[in-house]
């Protein structure tokens, strides 16, 4: 376990950042390459150094600090997170796992010295799209993915991306070199947002995969009718088929067991009066799974819901998949370096996917990626209470130490 | 059955009405008080003295059509419907009514002379609420219930009731005789809008009753979160819920039999996003049946379904009734008149309510009610393509006939 000092230590570091970019009647929004944005790089510059890192931006914004290893030539194991934070957003989300990656580095070094292989902490620029749209800003520079469209995209002031990195003293011509392709494995330490971990008691997520997404919009057309009229029986009703198909998919899904979900999030009616039956319904279904196969199997029988129940009951279907992006799994070999420090370290763990987006998901085109979870109170996320308890953080910094000592220090144990 | 040259008089007669109110682009919109109306009075006023008629018009719009009755003090028997249409209407909604009833009783005084009861054809004003809103103008007129406050209702040009009556060549301050205090009897021919008679090819319904409803507009809570990160299980999904209510509803309207209805005609979701697990639902039900006990037992049960399905789900549950109209019974003696009419004329006919509102229902305060319906094509109705079958229009009048006279010419058989 980290000593109480590195902890009070990784707490402060907590704070400090916490403090940076809290506008007037917003809150907390540290938008990439913003005047808070640069200081909180000033500041992770500073502990970087002071732990014995040497420090470098790239052309992104993205900030590393690195430790070469005794092996030549060998990969980079690399460890961190993003440092921006949506508007209104709390202190944990991203800055949590850049700050104990900087944490368990420090307290490796300290304790063992210099690793076998070289290792990296990086506080990654603009994750969150809170600026410019789409995010991933500073892992699309590390995989070489911000061409001139991504450049050309502009803030709500109208500025674009390439101007606000010029602003930032950032050079976009010098891109290329931020592309990485010497990493060996990357670990990200991130808060659980979807409450399970703060439900169930349980400190550390092991994450088996990013989950891949499929988002539909179906349109179900009916005959609109005169309420008091139209006998049940005669009624070609679509609302009432859009809900057979939606409760019948999430009960399919759900006995599929596994971390699946499924969500309608949004439902229209037309005509949409009290007193006229449906007669076309739209609605959207947000289909996740962490497995790619698991998650076209799903996606197939819900489908297959959809056309028999729409068949059966007269109605027609239109269905538009209009979002699909696959899942991306975690290294197996990364994953078991984490749940061995949990072991080593007698904390308990629970493997699951990651519901949400992250910069690892990114990075997994470059290298191995592995993700750890600590429990947000509640599964609050992205907003000003989010919040990580410390003997949470004490134990996510540990266990994120123990697995980077297996992969840096003591390689034998898995394969980097 | 009513001869030939009168059912083609009769055609004739709904094909010169059906001519009136058209407007370009808009379609036929005879509306109360409208040139088109006064055109619409004139023309039946010709064809009711035409028939030996003596001819009135009320400070409502209502045009009757008389013929004294042989016996002295008797109360009148009367028949009729509305002759305004809605907006791109068309030609037999309410107009099939007063016509067949102004078809039957010429049929009767050419065939038997003098009624023994005072026999009355009334062509109704504004039923249909296409000029001023709510509705029930003439009916209201002939109950005593146009007030100050339905005289004040303005149509989309700002004009009140009264004025529009003033520019007819009405007396609003004359509206007190408009009241009806003599009736003893009220039978309407309507067309049957949901569809079940043309599909069932049966030509005639006897409506048991005019449904009552209550419209609820329901509101369900729970909690929106990530639909990526928050699990199923974890879940206060409002969406789900108030879906669930619907469809057990549904079913168990179904599975209670009878005629009664359910619709979920609109639903509105917050935050609405395809990514977010809805938080908030609010939708509407309008549950429906002629039967004033069986409708409060259906809406028991329906309200148990969602306080049930809500507290097992943890969600909350908001519930406004916020239209409540009693159900109005059709006189027994004579609806059985109608069927002692089609038993006579060898014609099928079909107990059934109507879901929808008619001038009987207001005139019920009056006297007792009876109601006819037609078939509709395909339960078309509040439409251009609106059509009932000459076949089914000389049935439904030749039932009428033979039903008023029963009522006016042969009063042992019924106690009008």
């Amino acid at each position: 376990m980290l000593p109480e000092p590195r902890l009070q230590q990784l707490l402060s570091w907590i704070d400090q950042l916490g403090e940076l970019g809290i506008e007037p009647g917003i809150g907390r929004w540290r938008r990439a390459f913003s005047a808070a944005d640069t200081r909180a790089v000033e500041l992770i510059t500073g502990w970087m150094r002071a732990a014995g890192l040497t420090v470098r931006r790239d052309a992104a914004g993205n900030l590393y600090g690195r430790r070469a290893g005794k092996l030549t030539g060998a990969r980079v194991v690399a460890t961190g997170s993003h440092i921006d934070s949506v508007k209104n957003g709390g202190k944990f989300d991203g800055v949590l796992g850049a700050l104990t990656g900087l944490a368990a580095v420090s307290h490796l070094l300290e304790t063992h010295g210099d690793p076998v292989m070289p290792l990296e902490v990086v506080a990654i620029c603009g994750e969150e799209g809170s600026r410019f749209p789409g995010g991933f800003l500073g892992s699309f520079g590390m995989v070489g993915r911000l061409d001139d469209a991504e450049l050309g995209k502009r803030d709500l002031q109208g500025i674009t991306m390439a101007e606000a990195m010029c602003a930032a003293g950032l050079d976009p011509g010098a891109l290329p070199g931020a592309v990485r392709t010497d990493l060996g494995a990357f670990v990200e330490l991130h808060i659980e947002q979807g409450g399970v971990l703060d439900r169930k008691g349980i400190p550390i997520g092991v994450v088996t995969g990013i989950v891949g997404l499929k988002f539909v919009r179906a349109r179900v057309t009916g005959r609109p009718d005169h309420a008091g009229t139209t006998p049940m029986d005669l009624r070609s009703d679509a609302l009432r088929g859009a809900m057979e198909i939606y409760l019948e998919a999430t009960r399919f899904v759900e006995r599929a067991g596994g971390a699946s979900v499924i969500t309608c999030g949004n439902i229209a009616v037309s005509p949409g009066a009290t007193n006229i039956v449906p007669g076309l319904v739209e609605f959207t279904i947000d289909l996740r799974d962490a497995d790619a196969g698991h998650l076209q199997w799903l996606y197939d029988e819900v489908y297959a819901i959809a056309r028999r129940i729409t068949a059966s009951r007269g109605l027609g279907l239109d269905w538009d998949v209009f979002n699909d992006v696959p899942p991306v799994p975690c290294a197996p070999h990364l994953s078991e370096a984490i749940r061995a420090a949990c072991g080593a370290l007698e904390i308990p763990f629970l493997d699951m996917p990651s519901g949400a987006g992250h910069d690892a998901q990114v990075l997994a085109q470059l290298c191995p990626v592995a993700m750890l979870f600590v429990p947000s109170v509640d599964g609050r996320s992205h907003c000003p209470d989010e919040h990580t308890r410390p003997d949470d953080i004490h134990r996510g910094a540990s266990v994120l130490a123990e697995t980077l000592y297996r992969l840096a220090y003591s390689p034998s144990e898995v394969t980097v």
